[in-house]
């Protein structure tokens, strides 16, 4: 209830019940279904109109609430999401984007698990959309997007990246809305080489989840060690002040979860085992999101970077003619 | 020449004016030509028999020595080696494993980038190879294999890992090969939770790069800013015996390279921007395998698990009879 604290009116769907007291500024809808443990979300979204999440989903669709965000499964919100709010005019697929959890160089990564297979021109499109994410978020003009790939060279990629690099070497140099630096490989998406990287949603998820393994795993030996001796502990204890900023810069929470893009209204995608700082961080994004016009601004950048679908009537022109 | 002085025999095969004197056990062949840098390395495989990693790997194919380290690019050793010392029998795609610079839980990546593009009946057999390579390496009788996934349910994958899935949930209960344990996400590659992880060369060489750059930026964020105050210097200098050996395990340098598998002999892949102590090592891993017989017991393992491919009579059997 930390953001409502701070003046934004939050609709919860879930079992009132279980939810009990909350404070001002907060309604609950009492919503007792759910899907977040189905098998198979999609499916569950589409014949459960009772549950919570398509509950929710429906509200910001018609207008009872400006964003969604999500807290249970993130199959079951993107269902709900793609059935009620529906993609927005001219986008393919919608796709998952967040801030990495890596110091020093802030990198929007794109897509972290809404598309498991792509086809290249929905890569093309992720890159216009992270790049006009950024330019909102951090004020960007023309922001450096990179393809993550097995190599930097772009002879290198699976045949999905060298179709989508072709493409996108092809498209950035006619517009202003972005610079494609090319393909980014692993050693370099910490380094600050670009803005945004692109990747399939199957890619992308991998390479989130590594980075927060990683780094965890690495910053619990380091504790580790260091507490196996007196010296250590000493030495540890003294270093605490100069490494205070890390763990929270390396904190999953701290972004409060991707963002969903491509809709018509704005989600918000914690992950599931976030805890209440992660929670109230995903409903602070979702109301700056909806106060910056996220998705308007997102839809008329790529709309002028030539990024969105060409309606049909072009792509009857192209049909040979007998 | 470290590798030298232990015993190894060293065959190298480069410029010999720019190599100069060598020590005992070494013999310069005088091979100036390089294609390290064509843009089309299995093409310049090919086309130029004098370069000199296509003269080693002929060397190794003719038994004038045993075993391939590459010290150029690893499409060139690739190419080089697949030509000239040719695939193993009943191995679709050779592949490169590798042990993950991470510290505390040994585990075996497959593929790191030999091929971008691969079909499930590729992975099924990289999930045998990389068994036989970590129960030798390791002394593990049936090692826990992985499946490298956006999730950890059977239903998560890209359309390539949920078939891959469900040909080795078949396969491993009918074998004492392996034991697969399912899919592995992001935040548990470093957790322990398999011996071996199997991925297409795409994803795979992505996560062996992102272990290597994040855990990198990580110690030089945290060396930075400990030097950033006294007090934080002071405890970095206390600390520093505690963490004595952790540099040295998140060394990509340490296991000397890549095992390329599946080709009639062994080949090490070291990276390019290695220096001498990763050359050493990586010759010191070649010898070692060639002791341990790698690849003579990887394919008696793979044969014994029913796991390589099967003679052409078999597939002829399944053609429509009209």
């Amino acid at each position: 209830m930390l953001a409502a604290r701070e003046g934004v009116e939050v609709l919860i769907f879930g079992p009132a019940d279980r939810i009990g007291e909350v404070c001002e500024g907060v309604t609950v809808v009492d919503s007792p279904v759910s899907i977040a443990k189905s098998p198979e979300p999609a499916a569950a979204a589409r014949s459960t109109p009772d549950a919570s999440i398509v509950r929710a989903a429906k509200a910001v669709a018609e207008g009872r609430a400006d964003a969604l965000v999500s807290a249970g499964s993130t199959g079951a919100a993107l269902a709900a999401g793609l059935f009620n709010i529906k993609r927005a005019h001219g986008i393919y697929r919608p796709a998952l984007a967040i801030p990495l959890p890596m110091p020093e160089h802030p990198v929007t990564l794109l897509d972290v698990g809404a598309n498991a297979d792509v086809r290249p021109e929905h890569l093309v499109q992720f890159a216009f959309m992270g790049a006009a994410l950024v330019t909102m978020r951090q004020g960007i003009a023309r922001p450096r997007v990179g393809l993550l790939s097995n190599g930097t060279e772009a002879t290198r990629g699976n045949e999905l990246v060298l179709e989508t690099h072709r493409l996108l070497a092809e498209r950035a140099s006619q517009t202003f809305g972005l610079e494609f630096v090319g393909n980014v490989e692993g050693t370099q998406v910490a380094n600050g080489i670009a803005d945004v990287i692109v990747a399939d949603g199957f890619t992308g998820n991998i390479t989130l989840k590594l980075i927060e393994g990683v780094s965890q795993r690495l910053m619990n030996v380091i504790r580790d060690r260091a507490s196996s001796s007196t010296r250590g502990k000493v030495g540890g204890i003294l270093l605490r002040p100069s490494l205070r900023g890390l763990r929270d810069e390396l904190d999953p929470e701290g972004p409060g979860g991707a963002y969903l893009l491509g809709l018509r209204k704005l989600g918000i995608i914690p992950h599931g085992r976030f805890t209440r700082t992660g929670f109230s961080n995903a409903i602070r994004a979702a109301a700056q999101g909806v106060d910056e016009d996220v998705v308007g601004r997102t839809i008329a950048a790529m709309d002028a970077a030539g990024a969105l679908r060409r309606p049909p009537s072009d792509a009857v022109a192209t049909v040979p003619s007998s």
